[in-house]
């Protein structure tokens, strides 16, 4: 046998032995995440954070094992600006949700680059009583710009929490910025929480976010007067009486709460079952998973492409450094000729 | 000759006019822009900003033309949450540029998804100064969540206005969410605008934000005690002293400024030409726009594919509704069967 041959053949074995070991590894991950276990968890999501290639093909590897095939979780987007008060809500919140006999993860989408550094931590130890809950699990996620498009791994964090049993899933963000209509693309409903008195402007909250509304909280009732608060409410209802109704025929309820008051927590929990019970008897919910399903595709396109094209040895990323040429009309030429 | 000859005829030459008709009116916009016509620059903005296909192609023609050989345009990025005095400040500093003799044009850019009903319309009036300068032009640009990757077309506005002489671009926008991040990779510099007194979690500023930063203004120096403003230049001094230092190399300067106090406006104008004679002198105002560059080409490749393939008659848009299938894998085994 050649020096050759023996090579070739050693190769494949080492090929085959390492794709055997990967396989082991991502069967060995789902098993221990369906069974709860949280560092296998956080390991994973770790995976689908990463943004190398091999990473990535592992990544779906694990994430396909965790698709459903039918579900009625609730992910459930809370957003509003810094100060009126998200984290204590959810603190408490998801207490009584556990309380009820729910699996409760909370992912805060930051959209800073530097999350270790950003306002997480000071958050988490605004969620002390969840914190370290069995039947809670608490993320921050990253987003940022990445390459072709996707932008989020929150998508893949939700899944990975979904496949631990985690039947309520609530996504955090700030309301003032993009990252909410990003948040929308991947939750059943948006809770948007403001403060009593201050119209949106200066709660920093664009009319947009309001129309996406389901669910409106007048925070912090308890340190505020019953009239401001009432009144706030008051107004709210009849703005949203004024919108379009939505496609999925829910009329928007809007609440004074706070966090310090069982009754008002149990309430929220109240309008939100009833908003499920709502759109799952419609057909509504699954609709909108459908069309979150066919945005995630087409948000990937561009991301697949480069894949592809990099698999070929076509460096696309290094092309376009012409300042005399216009991007989007460079890269349609560059992907016309491709596909000729 | 059969009618079935004639009407190809007449098929064809009304082609050849319509296209010919087209080139016209994108040639004759073109020029219109260059002599700083503000109803055809608005009319090309609106092109731009449109998703229609047959508009995308005359506006990267129109776009091409507007592309400079060289340029030392400032496009200055201001930042803050609501309540700082984003606008106000513009209208000042906007006003002491145009006595500079420059031409300044103002973008805000809004992440709502209804512009007209969002905060803009309130802006405006606070830019009531500016907002009739013959050397002045202040439009709002829309976001939003679009096919592929490509987010902004503000980058397109831009380019734009510098074709009609714009000198200095002022791109406004709110510094809590992820539009900064969009915002930073368009433009040469970052002015982060603070109040005194409170600490970054308090103001929603997150630190990403602080360390893109370029120039800090602690605003509305009028209205707090002398103490507190310089107490709050000298804490982000150091703060600022902590980060890592730029790749540009410059150092981050940290002003207490009042919009209406012409001196304090005058002092941002001085730092900001400071900046920018730093980052032409070391080359990295060019290295800035180049990779930029190549951002835009990157996240424009999604949408290129997706343009392509809507050419050829497949529409790869409705293909992904089925909940079992991963989006982003089925995206990579679509296009590798496109590009085999």
């Amino acid at each position: 046998m050649s020096t050759g041959n023996r090579k070739n053949i050693d190769d494949f074995i080492s090929k085959i032995k390492s794709q055997h070991q990967v396989q082991l590894d991502i069967d060995q991950l789902y098993q221990k995440i369906k069974q709860g276990d949280k560092a296998s968890l956080s390991k994973a999501i770790t995976l689908v954070e990463s943004t190398r290639s091999e990473d990535i093909v592992l990544a779906h590897q694990l994430l396909e094992k965790c698709l459903p095939s039918s579900t009625t979780t609730k992910r459930i987007a809370i957003t509003g600006i810094p100060g009126v008060g998200k984290s204590t809500f959810i603190n408490s919140f998801a207490q009584q949700l556990v309380a009820d006999g729910q699996k409760v993860a909370v992912l805060s989408v930051d959209p800073s680059s530097s999350i270790s550094k950003g306002s997480i931590l000071g958050d988490k130890t605004r969620m002390d009583d969840i914190a370290h809950m069995e039947n809670v699990y608490i993320r921050p996620t990253a987003t940022g710009a990445t390459l072709g498009g996707v932008h989020l791994n929150t998508r893949e964090v939700i899944l990975l929490c979904e496949a631990a049993g985690y039947d309520h899933i609530l996504v955090e963000t700030v309301g003032v910025g993009q990252s909410e209509y990003l948040v929308q693309s991947m939750t059943d409903i948006m809770i948007v929480m403001l403060l009593p008195g201050s119209g949106d402007t200066l709660q920093g909250i664009k009319r947009g976010i309001m129309e996406a509304a389901d669910i409106i909280l007048i925070n912090k009732a308890d340190q505020f007067p019953k009239a401001a608060v009432d009144q706030t409410v008051t107004d709210y209802k009849q703005a949203m009486h004024l919108l379009a109704s939505k496609p999925n025929r829910w009329t928007v309820q809007v609440l004074g709460t706070s966090a310090f008051e069982e009754a008002s927590i149990q309430s929220v929990i109240a309008v939100m079952k009833k908003y499920f019970d709502h759109v799952l008897l419609n057909g509504s919910y699954l609709d909108q998973r459908k069309l979150q399903w066919r945005e995630w595709f087409n948000s990937s396109i561009g991301w697949a492409t480069h894949e592809v094209l990099k698999s070929k040895g076509i460096d696309i990323d290094h092309t376009a450094i012409n300042l005399n040429e216009l991007p989007p009309a460079k890269a349609l030429n560059a992907i016309k000729k491709l596909l000729h």
